[in-house]
């Protein structure tokens, strides 16, 4: 069973913002000859994550505000006390954005049918960037037959 | 390998509903030659989700109450503006609706040892409805030989 | 394509506590001659749970006043009215550690190349206690060529 391994990159702008990697994803997919099986994505830092759920402009811009409430980054955090830990002076100070990576997803398998991903109807692959502007990957294995 | 697909259909109630699909799950599993590998299963939809915890009735009253409190139905919410978006005008008012299903699971990947799902003890597959009424389904995938 | 299973033991502290698990999970990668493939981490109780972030000790504390802010403890639950179910006496008053473990992880599936777990420069494997201290496990399946 060959299992196959690429890399998604991404440029990410400020603050938070959600990309749709769907359209990669399935690119990727469609250049196998992979028809049946399952693609594991997987977000590779701590600050990033995925969600699979509706590409709305004005629900992702929801989900915005409502991870802004849920972890906000006027808190106080400990792991903000950057002079209480031996890291560069411009470590980043972004408790507020692991918090959410961890209620969000890393891992996500999605089962492919027919050489394409078998999401149903209104379901994409969202990248949650928390703590932008940055260089990122996604790590993508598809496998099957 | 063998790779079997297979769908459990699921009609669902009112509002927020917690089903326990592990005896479906099961059954697709015994009815396959599939002893030792893994079972993908994939909420298919955006407005439903996945967790694995105790299938306990007072508890999964608990588990609504804290999503209703988590993502009020009542907040305001930009997706809801359905006059701002190209949308039919029966169009389902539920952001809070994804914000759920983003806190919760849309893929999950269980151990199959003996044939049988490797849970523990106290472990259910709970399909969450947040959006009911609807028909819904959910994809399984099982792998392994 | 072999599919190996393991367990890894962990015996837990008072509450909520974090441990790293990763350096175990690469043994037993490194224990087996699978190189390229993918690692299923599956938490095998309702009041565990899982995450991939940064094993910071004051992020990790951080996450500790945030899922107890999340879920409070002393908040009403109807699992925790012990006496309207059919359990022991001595049932631990937990409701609070089941929705944390819902808000984490029970499964996450991390791929595996030229034997390595193939995580970002950052990440670790977190296995979380909800309800210390207890014997815990968790199960481990190695699957690739």
């Amino acid at each position: 069973m060959p299992i196959i391994n690429k890399l998604i990159e991404i440029e990410t702008n400020q603050g938070i913002n959600i990309r749709n990697i769907t359209p990669q994803i399935q690119d990727l997919i469609t250049s196998t000859s992979i028809k049946n099986g399952q693609v594991l994505v997987f977000s590779r830092h701590t600050t990033t994550a995925l969600a699979i759920n509706e590409n709305e402009i004005r629900l992702l811009e929801d989900v915005k505000v409502f991870l802004q409430k849920l972890a906000p980054e006027s808190d106080k955090y400990l792991h903000n006390d950057l002079h209480l830990r031996d890291v560069p002076e411009d470590e980043p100070i972004n408790a507020h954005s692991h918090l959410m990576a961890m209620m969000l997803s890393t891992s996500e398998v999605i089962p492919i049918v027919d050489g394409k991903l078998a999401l149903g109807t209104w379901q994409s692959v969202l990248f949650f960037e928390l703590d932008g502007p940055r260089k990122r990957t996604v790590f993508i294995q598809i496998s099957g037959e």
